[in-house]
């Protein structure tokens, strides 16, 4: 039998991730409860790669409530932006060691200008969380792989409830992933039995050399979609792509006709009857689409994301079906997802 | 002789186009003064493709200026944000046509709700022009091609005097692209001569068999990043991504090694001597990188955009010689850039 990879071990401990964070959803709301405290004017939501893209994640559920809120790549934030988080400002930092350099070097610029900081990490007792005023430990268990797969999933689900529960204090707006949190872990668990499934389709595109991916989303799914892409990109080093959905229309369709193939995050929400016009107008051109949604019944055989009613929720698991096959794609390629090219567990210095 | 195509004759346009722009910068001032007089809270640049580049390029003066201002695709604008444009609120529509759907609608709804609305077009008497409270018309002579080029320079540059204007109107703040304004055409009929230096680059890449790039671009050159990015798929369809340069060590360093050319846009500013660290890390690891900079002295035969001294002036520029590598690199591929696969010259609906 063949040996495992880490990458794949981790993957599997998405559901528990995603017990462990909502079980601890009252740590999140208390942590909300003190930042709303502060007299605040803004939001900086940072982090690099992955935790980046689970920043972005995680920022949505403000994004649109009206404050002053924005995700950046740390580095970004540190060059540009940071003489506007001095007092008023609350910055997030995102990372899975609490180590990376650009997050650590942005919190402590913001600190030093007067902002809050707030740091979500897995790491006990981190650069990151000794620079923070707060800082919420998610507990993923260990994760062995340089990849970030179950961690991303839980930094991501636990800054996005903790942005919601900001969101509610500051404008009484309902906090959209509440509903789902307990039916999350179930849906999670649903997921990974589709492996088989995934392993089939990734060993399909090795099989009829398929070497490019374009991953598509819109709003909450845009971060995914880009992550989805990461994930890809990381393991098998091919070309993989993420725009906006309907971005896809104006310039990136020229690629259609091309070997590659699409995934498209469409979950019930505001977005999803375009996103479902544009899957019918690829599969006219005779596209490959992969559809990650929660709502089956509207798609010929997709990934379906079971049980989850709020887009925001049902997006986020569906990376879970990405992960699956960029691991099996991957390792049937040759590669070996466990040591990334290039890539170390966290970047120390810029 | 061959025959040209209308790709090429419109670059070479870029001038001219800087020249109206410029000339007509007192416009642009009187358009912000008229502006500030609202009682303004936020603002949103909006665009598709192209043109959303634009948009985001031409918000980067107020992105850091302390007031809530965001880029989004119209879609993204349009599915999820609208509900915050209301009174208080100026939404910048972009638009080559002023026909673009998402554009139209979102401009649409915003001043429904009632947000001030200002278009950017090069399309005399639009629809977009007619929805809006002011238009500003850019003056780029007929570009006859499909794919987005001189216009793309017109519509950034104006929407970044104005959004620079606005900054000093409400902050105070110098207008950091004024200083060389006067500078722009000249530097860009500069670059214009390098045409057959980027030639002899695309020709050495097809012979080479590159078939992938990736761009990277921090702070104003990240949206140039993402044009350069676009402007090669459009017209060769091939895989070509866009990153914030640090990003690029967080995942998508592990595709060095690949085939693949890197564009890196660094021009001097605060993201300046990192990304010149990234550039020596990514020789070291013997990446094939093409610098787009202002700063010609620390590297070794980059392409140099001259004279100009602020960030954001020479980073716009430095879009010129990565549409004319895009030119010569689809044309030596075979492909008719006049005619990409699948695109049309504006969405007419979604």
């Amino acid at each position: 039998m063949r040996e495992e990879f880490f990458m794949i071990s981790d993957v599997r401990g998405s559901p528990e991730t995603v017990r462990n964070v909502v079980s601890n959803s009252r740590g999140l709301r208390l942590l909300a409860e003190r930042v709303c405290g502060k007299d605040v004017k803004r939001f900086f939501f940072l982090g690099c790669g992955s935790s980046y893209y689970a920043a972005l994640f995680g920022a949505w559920p403000l994004l649109y409530s009206g404050v002053q809120a924005y995700a950046l790549p740390s580095s970004e934030f540190l060059f540009y932006y940071s003489g506007l988080a001095g007092e008023g400002s609350v910055v997030v930092g995102v990372s899975r060691s609490g180590l990376t350099a650009e997050t650590v070097s942005a919190v402590r610029k913001a600190r030093e200008n007067g902002a809050f900081t707030v740091s979500f990490t897995t790491g006990v007792g981190s650069e990151l969380s000794r620079e923070c005023g707060e800082s919420f430990l998610v507990d993923v268990g260990e994760e062995k792989s340089i990849i970030m797969t179950k961690s991303f999933v839980g930094l991501s689900l636990a800054s996005a409830i903790f942005s919601s529960e900001v969101s509610r204090n500051l404008f009484g707006r309902d906090c959209r992933l509440a509903g789902d949190l307990s039916k999350l872990s179930t849906s999670a668990e649903e997921l990974l039995k589709r492996e088989s499934l995934l392993q089939d389709m990734a060993y399909a595109r090795v099989r009829g050399g398929v070497e490019r991916f374009v991953f598509l989303g819109s709003g909450p799914a845009y971060p995914i979609a880009l992550e989805g892409a990461l994930k890809v990109k990381e393991t098998s080093y091919v070309a993989s792509e993420a725009f906006h959905t309907l971005e896809f229309r104006h310039g990136p369709m020229s690629t259609l006709g091309e070997k590659q193939t699409l995934f498209l995050v469409s979950c019930r929400g505001e977005g999803f009857t375009p996103s479902k016009r544009l899957h019918s107008e690829m599969l006219e051109k005779n596209a490959d689409v992969i559809v990650l949604t929660n709502a089956q019944e509207e798609f010929e055989k997709p990934i379906w994301v079971p049980y989850v009613e709020s887009e925001e929720a049902a997006t986020l698991l569906s990376i879970i079906p990405v992960q699956l096959f960029a691991y099996h794609y991957a390792t049937a390629r040759g590669r070996n997802p466990d040591r990334p090219r290039n890539l170390s567990r966290y970047v120390e210095r810029f």
